[in-house]
């Protein structure tokens, strides 16, 4: 039987502001990527989503980010490998802090926002996030842009000793490649639930993504990304999760992928 | 041989800031505390400081604040037990892992500043401070104020299965019921090293203080505490370790004495 | 024909976060107390709301905070006078600029959540606020609490030459000596928008409200505060404000009561 | 007789830290950029810089930064137009806030660190930057970078309306067509007072520099920029003023150049 992942961001909310829908989206993930202060989240959110993630059998997982409450971490900034490597040491700690509180094991490590996207791209970045990771825990899995285009991030946490995850998006359109198409693009983006259902399905069954020029192209996936902040985005996860099962696919948490 | 503990605060500078004197400071304590990012200190302040620590075998503590930056964590801030709680656990959590990055051992807690002042006088917030120590790791130590006034931090730690030091200042004046004297007090703060390492020899050796009323005061100590953060401080450790080892008494990290 | 301000806080969105239904609540209100970016708002949206506000013909005031965006500015931070001053003035400068760029004259200052609470209480806290407004603009209105309980700040506001606004809040039971009722008492805040309407009505027209134990209490009010934050607060402040001209009360910013 | 302005950044502690020798620089410098406390400075700080150049009649600006405290405004963030140009609004009401309470009449806007590294560079933040200055108070000055790399600067702030000023460091390496050479070419930054002051007067009163390569070069200049911040550079700011004046060239505010 077939196992795949599925990804969501989560704990997103800070002191007054609510965002997301972590309880209901819950219900159909099995990876929680939980913000650790900088970009979002703070200390109570941070306890509340790793128990949140405990009580769902979710696996729980760091989300760090560059120091940008003010942009949600997704703006680039101009940061020395020293320094990212030294922030996503910080931001992982704490969160470990939680999870001993909750008697949970962390799973992952997958960097939020501009700091994943100059991962993509950036040898340093890449680098700087990898060494954290090992430094602190050479056990927690790396997720990595599966796909041409994360070839970068999946050699260098790979020479460092890590577990890489490829991580696909089922609702993002591909290019023929095998690299993902700018959101720029016309159809860059696709919303409804059943395509991007089937596109996970096709994601996780064979291992394929359909281009967006028509061309079937190979993708290694080992855990999907879904987004869980807006109400249809639960419908989202919801009908991926539960076309998955229909057709055979486990969902299950990384560590037992 | 009798041994004492000698903490200092470290860590203190942050991004282009900096304060304190720690390369001079450390050859001369046993234990530091270091600031989390919260009152003071950044993840690349944090690390180097641990590191500096390990190298000179100095025990490392944390030192979690209210989150006040701009405040140096030196103000009141009528935070929830349960907020004082994630706050603390997010802190040593952040601490915790530039510790295993540099293979060292944490050794304790001790709040900064107005968190120490408020969990001195207030059951929720001393509560809320072990409670989170105890959840995160019920091996790590707790420092609380020697003496009379010290004694609810200390029966709540205890009760929650804490090892409690007893902290005392040698700089600071006592009254005869063997609680620090206000600040506003004259002769409340003393200055010339000389009597500070007298003061300190004599709650090392004794455990006892001479008060500001010229009584001799029963003091129980396990941890001295001296600062390090500007030139006469170096000073003021440097005399008070030279005094203490010339009179016989081990100067060693908490988890020793 | 009486005239009576509704007030109403705006601008607390942050970042990515939304808070609040601004362009709604806008709509039946005629000041809006600003947030400066210390407890909420940032630079986008404090122009955005001052050019809302503008469109509307609605009053702008500053809604200067404690630095507390985790805490929303709720909670007490034990600042001494001269940094509360010096806060006030910074954040009274932000929003003037954005007066500026929006072709606005700011109308006045409230200080928000626990400083507005402390300022009831402390005078060095109602002192600061006041010295603030006074020595950045004299013109500047002071919202300070109706009743037997806003005598500090009155006083001093007027003391300093400052026009004082008497604000009550019309879902918030008052005591029979003018005070609002806490919180913890049951029947402390009132939802239905009818009655709390009425008591807007009864304030606004009569200058009394009926307190808990059912006196009838004379209260004097230039501004009535209301909430905009949740959908049902929306149709409150709608159903005040029809209320009100149904019974020929203009609603009026506070520079024209 | 000729005359030139001596800028410095001040005002660059923040909370329990200090940073600078303002008070011993001011008495040698014509103008400040004071920090607007997203880099560096709180509102205290902001206050007591004010008042501290009134006291010596130096001209007061605004040094608006990105949102980086922890890397003191020197690394580029990828922020819209939008975001600097209302950034840039906030701080520059922030500190106009201060200059009222000192009866100052804000005198200019100089970007800091990497923003004005940036504007140099890029049209939507040199425009950004432009039309926040504008929008707030047409009559203050913008401080662009002298010669050739600055053109684009002083371009996008003449085309604005805005009186811009020509600033060169005489401090640094210019090669030979009148741009700053880079920081990693040897010789990059002149140390030695005595010649740094010469090139000072070479600047001031024949508008040229010779470059790196010995070419002498022509650079129109309004401003001299100068650092404070070390004691050192006290000694570098008195030289360079007293060797200009023993020339017979005033030191005056930008305002008078």
């Amino acid at each position: 039987m077939r196992t795949i992942d599925l990804n969501c961001d989560m704990g997103e909310s800070f002191g007054a502001y609510k965002l997301g829908r972590d309880e209901d989206a819950i219900k159909y993930i099995s990876s929680a990527n939980i913000a650790c202060g900088w970009h979002a989240g703070d200390a109570l959110v941070m306890n509340r989503t790793v128990k949140l993630a405990a009580e769902h059998g979710v696996g729980v997982g760091a989300h760090p980010s560059y120091p940008d409450l003010m942009g949600f971490g997704r703006r680039n900034m101009d940061c020395s490998g020293e320094e990212i490597r030294h922030y996503v040491v910080y931001q992982i700690g704490a969160l470990q802090s939680f999870c001993k509180v909750n008697n949970v094991k962390m799973q992952h490590v997958k960097p939020h926002g501009n700091l994943y996207l100059t991962a993509v791209e950036n040898e340093t970045v890449a680098t700087a996030v990898a060494e954290a990771i090992v430094s602190v825990d050479p056990n927690l899995m790396y997720v990595a842009l599966a796909g041409a285009k994360g070839a970068l991030m999946t050699k260098v946490g790979e020479k460092l000793g890590l577990k890489v995850l490829y991580e696909a998006f089922p609702d993002r359109a591909y290019t023929a490649d095998g690299t993902l198409a700018s959101r720029r693009v016309p159809g860059a983006v696709i919303t409804d639930p059943n395509k991007v259902a089937e596109r996970a399905l096709m994601m996780a069954k064979e291992g394929k993504v359909v281009a967006i020029d028509g061309t079937v192209v190979d993708l290694e996936v080992q855990t999907l990304c879904v987004h869980g902040d807006n109400p249809s985005a639960v419908d989202l996860v919801k009908t991926i999760r539960g076309l998955l099962e229909s057709e055979g696919i486990a969902v299950k948490p990384m560590g037992q992928v």
